[in-house]
């Protein structure tokens, strides 16, 4: 008998994030961390449910949720075994379909729409295959990884042939490096001290204690005010002393020449990269910043859009640093041809989380790319943000300032029933208390 | 006694075009043109209501309700009179909510919304002011003009001071413009002939036909198969003759290299421009491409998310024709922003129109141009496509194969109420028969 996806349900939880000023910066000052969160069924009697999300920030979180319900009807009937065999064909049919790609096309709501029901699909084939889904790519050939790609407007930078080429060059060291990572985890830096509605005060003291807690990196937000940013950078630089990185992050608040003379101003605290300086859409802008800057590095990639955004940002050299997000472009399948887009120009990827459960599923993008594509840690760091963990079943794990290697089957993405009953949006304790 | 905006409402409009393969492409088998239809009332007792909206191909036409839903809350009880004279100020509002704008930033489904709304309130404007939309902005001061604009993100492409300088040297000649305008009317280009769905028989008689209607430039579907191109634009070529401009649409369908090898098997027949040869995000491609494909023009934007995109693909040189549309950006006032980027870089706005009334709206914005803006018609023409023309209270005027000057007052944006009330989605009689 074979084995069915029965069904997709979606749900609006939001945590009040806003109260407490976490997660504030120069573009979003009052953020409700929010998910529009999926859970797949299927009547394979296993208890196993794919979990996923679409991450925002609060309002429009219910447009979110709407743009996965339009996923469902693709989804819900489909043969289990065999879409889960082939994700790279189902990618294409959600992508392509011609009515709901007028609507991006590969942007935006509809496009993260497809990244949370392709995440859950994820988490479903790995829980079925009981491993992480770090370790279930990490394990697959070289074929089958190329096959999750649509190398659809790629093919000038990146072809099928060179990306199985990087693959097939990785695949020596797998075992071994699976072993190291099981047993030192993957590098991180903290963003918890840098807030922007932190006082200095509890700048400092997060700093000193980032530092404690073995992070070689930390981040600081900065571009509302220039005269404070001096302020808390030097203080930071103060606290950590020359031996750690600190990086800075404007959240797309300039343009290009004000990021050069901002940036300038700041040039003396030797930060180790500038993030989003301007709008996440502007490849040329960021590549006359890089030129201008250097060599203070660049990075961005959170607010990327899909795989074509990313393409040019390596061709056009704009960028010393990849920020994938798990969540923002069309799930694995897409982040796979970024990982490969990078490797191929030799950039490394550090990827953006924080938010709610960003962490969680990043992780294994990273842990992947260290086995199985770039195969190195060098530069490489994923953002960490100490918030909202307590809320995941299969909650990232730090020692020493790195993650641990998720050994849990799946993708970490399942959210605590009470935490969703709790958050859920607008009719949840948490909103109507 | 101040006069407010009391209410805001949606529908859901789909016709089902997909029955007649009208519109069909090499990347939309099927469309059914469909509206996210807005109405924004007040209580000023003058019966204007403003209509606007958003365009997509069927499926998702509720997610897009849903985006313009979620705007609601921001244009319900504003004060009429001082919303009408800073639309600019209403723009950045709606474009930098924090939280809203993380859904795209500035680009899709919640950025089509804002389109929706920017143009029914213009819609409104006009109908208050007793002018049609491209009058009422081409009696603008330059200063008026430059404050719809939102530069962030513009200013090392151009800013508030070169726009003015661009509007002010067009002042002169303004009056003149106008009445040549109100004389000759706008030359157009039809699409009638070309969709891939036609027969050889079909698409030869409504070429033929096109000619005979005045019209000096056609267009044609291509992407799908080589050898058909190759048959069917040869075909036009020997009905149309040496002297009538047949331009080439891809609708996306190509990679960079493929574009190139596709259409020079197409130079023998002397196209135009070829339209949307690959991904509208990728402007390094458009640019490659066009460098190959010299001198048959590259044009695109249709898809353009944004004034960012625009500015980039001006600043890479990889366009020869700007096709704005007039409801995919942020609406008139990014529409402006795009004109002024366009007219710093000469390069002519030819516009995208067609679906479900983009003629009617898109029409106002090029009009504008030639009066306001770039001052010239010269290798300028705005799209026309012969279908659902009759739906619309004031619909395009076309002679000679030019559209004629709007009169009426508004944005020519209103939908008869018994074609709203037969295509409503799902329970319109045109959907349950």
């Amino acid at each position: 008998m074979s084995e069915t996806i029965t069904g997709v349900s979606t749900r609006d939880i939001r945590f009040p994030t806003s109260r407490e000023l976490d997660g504030s910066d120069a573009m979003n000052p009052d953020p409700d961390y929010s998910a529009a969160y999926v859970a797949i069924r299927t009547d394979a009697g296993d208890d196993a449910v794919g979990h996923g999300f679409a991450f925002t920030i609060g309002r429009g979180n219910d447009i979110q949720v709407a743009a996965i319900q339009a996923l469902e009807p693709f989804i819900v009937g489909l043969p289990l075994q065999d879409t889960l065999e082939d994700l790279g064909g189902l990618w294409r049919t959600l992508v392509h379909d011609s009515q709901l790609r007028w609507l991006g096309p590969e942007k935006g709501v509809v496009h993260m729409a497809t990244s949370a029901v392709i995440n859950a699909l994820w988490d479903l084939k790995a829980k079925r295959a009981g491993k992480p889904v770090w370790r279930l790519l990490a394990e697959m050939s070289p074929e089958q990884i190329v096959d999750l790609v649509d190398f659809r407007y790629l093919t000038d930078a990146l072809t099928r042939d060179e990306a199985l080429e990087i693959l097939r060059a990785a695949e020596p060291g797998r075992a071994q490096r699976a072993a190291h990572l099981l047993e030192h985890g993957y590098p991180a830096y903290t963003t918890s001290p840098g807030w922007l509605g932190y006082s200095d005060e509890k700048l400092a003291r997060l700093a000193e204690q980032a530092v404690k807690d073995g992070f070689t990196q930390i981040k600081l937000k900065v571009g509302a005010d220039l005269q404070d940013d001096i302020r808390r950078v030097k203080l930071a630089r103060d606290v950590v002393g020359d031996d750690i990185r600190i990086a800075l992050d404007a959240n797309q608040r300039w343009d290009v020449q004000p990021a050069i003379d901002w940036m300038r101003s700041l040039t003396s605290f030797d930060p180790w990269w500038i993030e989003e300086p301007t709008s996440p859409d502007d490849i040329l802008g960021h590549a006359a910043i890089r030129r201008a800057i250097a060599p203070v590095k660049v990075a961005t990639g959170e607010h990327g859009q899909n795989r074509v955004l990313f393409k040019q940002l390596l061709q056009a050299e704009a960028l010393d640093i990849v920020q994938i997000d798990a969540a923002r472009v069309g799930g694995v399948n897409e982040n796979v041809a970024n990982l490969l887009l990078a490797a191929k120009f030799g950039v490394p990827v550090c990827p953006h989380a924080g938010g709610v459960g960003l962490c969680e599923l990043v992780q294994h993008l990273s842990m992947f790319d260290y086995v199985a594509v770039s195969g190195t840690m060098e530069n490489r760091v994923i953002e960490y943000v100490d918030h909202l963990h307590q809320h995941f079943v299969d909650p990232v794990r730090m020692r020493d300032g790195r993650y641990l290697a998720p050994t849990t089957a799946g993708f970490s993405a399942e959210i605590h029933a009470g935490s969703l009953a709790e958050h859920e949006f607008p009719h949840g304790p948490a909103w109507t208390r």
